[in-house]
């Protein structure tokens, strides 16, 4: 085992991919990102980066709201698209079907199993990209990828997103249970 | 397919297993962490989401840096123990062999084949938690997981957190490459 240094940025943690959506002029758009965490537990809010450049930021600044949607394998292709092109350029507001929720201007993807229409809570300026953080304020799923009620990660089929090598990967198997695996070393 | 809502809390994006270590004390301390993402891209920058009733973030309030290290599946027991006890409680500095870089105080894990040393550089208020936004100063790989100088997800083997099913998973097959799968669909 010999430890080397390599350039920081290509440092990038496992990434959940997701469709951040937002109504620019009138007009429903869907932008692929990864960089999206969960920032805070109660109330639940997420945060994602975008950088400065992109087209998404001016409904999300416009509106102050945005949503996210989770999408599942059968929707890598669609999906990809969305990271390809800019919404300032190709009209992609027929990509999917849409709908709304209680924000009224955060559009979902009625093909995602799993969305969320989110309030925009702070906006933190960063050099070259802007983390938009937002409560989560509706959660919409599809039954079928719910157990006992809850998001089920098996029946949901979600995307990770690794680099440099730009691989999309499904869920493999379970390694362990979480809060549960580490007890056998508790003295 | 039915769309119900369900509650906002539980829309949790895949989540990236990692450990957050920081220097309290003069004793480093390790924290399990999930909530992470990729904030900047120039120059690199990591969010971590932390509770505020932790413990890791006295040390990195303090020193103005912490580390992020990412663990294989083999180092699973280990990983989930440090997200389990607090540092204020026990002494988590003999659970792994910890080695120091540039910043001299942002203690790493050898046994990790990748970490980064981060300098604070933002620390974002939220209600319930504090997003320390930190510049990834330096990385530190083991070269068994590189690919052509770059860490490979494949021999790095990482762990991908879902709630509230509470599971850690590991990758499995890839569904595509990204930047690529979606050009299909340009006109």
């Amino acid at each position: 085992m010999a430890r080397v240094t390599i350039a920081p940025a290509l440092f990038t943690p496992l990434m959940p991919v997701s469709l951040v959506g937002a109504q620019i002029d009138g007009k429903p758009n869907f932008m692929t990102v990864a960089w999206l965490t969960r920032v805070n537990f109660d109330p639940p809010m997420v945060g994602v980066a975008i950088g400065k450049r992109h087209h998404t930021p001016r409904g999300i600044q416009a509106n102050k709201t945005f949503s996210v949607c989770l999408p599942n394998a059968e929707l890598l292709e669609q999906t990809d698209y969305c990271g390809i092109v800019s919404g300032a350029r190709v009209d992609k507001s027929g990509v999917f079907n849409v709908f709304y929720g209680d924000l009224e201007t955060a559009p979902m993807i009625a093909e995602c199993p799993l969305c969320v229409e989110c309030a925009l809570v702070r906006v933190v300026d960063l050099p070259s990209s802007h983390l938009f953080i937002g409560e989560v304020v509706t959660a919409h799923a599809d039954e079928s990828i719910l157990t006992d009620g809850r998001p089920d990660p098996a029946k949901l089929d979600p995307l990770v997103l690794t680099m440099p090598d730009n691989h999309y990967w499904s869920l493999g198997a379970v390694a362990g249970t979480a809060w549960q695996a580490g007890k056998a070393l508790k003295k």
